[in-house]
């Protein structure tokens, strides 16, 4: 067991005193959300497109997140331009595939992406990964415990081929490097009721890359602080207007008890 | 009477059960609420506005809306292509023409927007709707009791002409499909202190017509569920920033006997 | 003298009864936020950025607020054209420099805005506010208490050079007209933990000036209104999640004993 409760709470005490500068480049529904859950957890967000701009935000930022949620031309090119920024300074680059499997455009767009500039991380649902290794595989579709296992499978070639951290997430989170995989069992249903969540994810995936070298522990650490913090709200929570608030107040005062007491993981 | 609470619950127990995908078009503002409040009903969002997936992702949706609260070029004709591909595979269309009236760009757009795509439903304030409809009109101006009669005359001609359902929404909200028009009364004044609640209801209507084929019975349904579940979180909030937390939380809680105390409706 | 509990409380009635339309040319992260906060204080906020508009936009606005914290070459020529129809109508101007010293395209496009079409009110922290003077400046860094006192030296140069109010923000507000300084000690740390606050603020100077015709009575007054609506959520909120709510219901019902308990105004 490498993953304890005290080394999660000691990345995010490291957040915390060193507050990285997350740079993203994401889609419009999240911003906000994302932001907030970057400020809570210790870490300073930045929301910035312009490819003129793209060299010296990445040149002051310790992560870079690149979200597909709502693509359009005119920001790819700077997702492209920031992706290989990062590569060259060798600061860790989360990609989150949204709707790969939907569309052409957006699987296309996530696999070239891949290809060229290889993210450090990459974090999305079954059918999102699946979609990403290639046409034939995304026709069987993706239901039930054979969709888990499967994505697993394909998990791990992808991992393979691009020697990066691939993450499943859903009611359990795999997160895969190479042949090894660590199972987060936390998380809470309601949090599939409020949006962006799963782009908050992989926000703090990349505050938490951005001071844990190791980039699958970081994932691992992320995800079980999402889903820990997801059942704490959902416990406090009404509905899912308020789970969004209690999360951001519990992400901002998590402590080690809390984690210790709910961590549920698998090495 | 054909609107009851029975019925309406129907239709919320069915958008529940079939998560219909909604394919929202939609103004930066109010994009997170929307989302929110279609993941809170039970509908499963999509926000999409590049032209290359617009057909895929019209594709796979049961329902399309479209709202020009932040207009601009780029957008428009992703707008343009999305309602045609909706009109040509029968899916219904929701326009919510945000500020028609307020600059001739926007009331244009929507103007060009209902005669080359006729829409299945257009919902806007009184200005909004008396915009649509002749130059004349507009210079008139809105405001008293005589407002609501002028403005209700014209969504019955809009209504006609289009062969669509006009919904304006204010105190009284008036569904109109060619003469006949129904009246909800539910609702609060502190909705309006809320950004976003007006587009959150049009994104509603997309939801309720997705699995209730009579548009104009959908479009009831969703305005007396949105005023009832706003006056639900008026009576719990202490201000705008509250209401938006519990109109979320009683969206997805809502239950029958909730709507059958509280609907105020005529037909 | 001047600004006292009294006054402030009649410039936010005076909003209250007017209404105006504030106009928003803002970054994605915090258009939500803004125009909630501008509701709720009693503003009619407007967010739209097609170059397509401006001119009418502009014209039936009492104030407009350009924020460049999400820019990009589309916005920018909008934010010119905006800038100089308002400053042909004599409508005050708030500009919100967002990142000007962290990439050279936000300092040279706030520089740019700031000599072609002078602003009314220039409002940022102390990094941004020095980015906007000179490149020799900048290197020098902003950190500790000298910052401040080198800032207000900037702030009051970039006023006497453009005929403006420029605002300081930060744990000390210092609100500069030439050799003026009005200091306000409002506001809570947990504040910095919410994303969107110093925009929500900007929005405000925009309200604020639209009824308030002395601009640098209007920041001191607005900047008062944040800290201590900031201070009496941050008493209430358990984290930033909360926070963000009672601030929004905290600027609602905000009354004039409320004030007079709280403000810390220095002239």
């Amino acid at each position: 067991m490498v993953i304890t409760a005290k080394k999660i709470y000691q990345t995010i005490e490291e957040i915390r005193a060193r507050a990285p500068v997350v740079h993203n480049i994401t889609n419009y529904v999240a911003m906000n959300t994302s932001a907030n859950a970057l400020l809570a957890i210790g870490a300073s967000p930045v929301m910035a497109h312009a490819e003129e701009e793209m060299e010296e935000m990445v040149g002051i930022s310790a992560a870079l997140v690149i979200n597909i949620g709502t693509l359009s031309e005119a920001w790819t090119s700077s997702m492209f331009e920031a992706a290989h920024q990062a590569r060259m300074r060798g600061i860790p680059v989360v990609l989150d595939p949204v709707g790969a499997g939907a569309t052409s455009y957006r699987t296309q767009t996530a696999k070239e992406l891949i290809s060229s500039e290889p993210p450090t991380i990459i974090r999305g649902n079954a059918s999102e990964i699946m979609a990403l290794f290639d046409e034939k595989t995304k026709t069987k579709g993706v239901d039930s415990a054979a969709s888990s296992h499967d994505a697993v499978k394909i998990a791990k070639k992808i991992s393979a081929d691009n020697n990066c951290v691939v993450c499943i997430s859903g009611e359990t989170d795999y997160v895969v490097q190479g042949d090894k995989v660590i199972k987060i069992h936390n998380g809470h249903a309601l949090m599939t009721r409020v949006t962006g969540l799963g782009c908050t994810a992989s926000a703090l995936c990349g505050a938490f890359a951005a001071v844990e070298k190791n980039p699958q522990f970081a994932v691992a650490e992320a995800m079980a602080v999402m889903g820990i913090a997801g059942e704490m709200a959902a416990r406090k929570a009404d509905g899912p207007g308020s789970l969004q608030m209690h999360f951001l107040d519990i992400l901002y005062a998590l402590n080690q008890d809390d984690i210790a007491r709910l961590l549920k993981i698998e090495e």
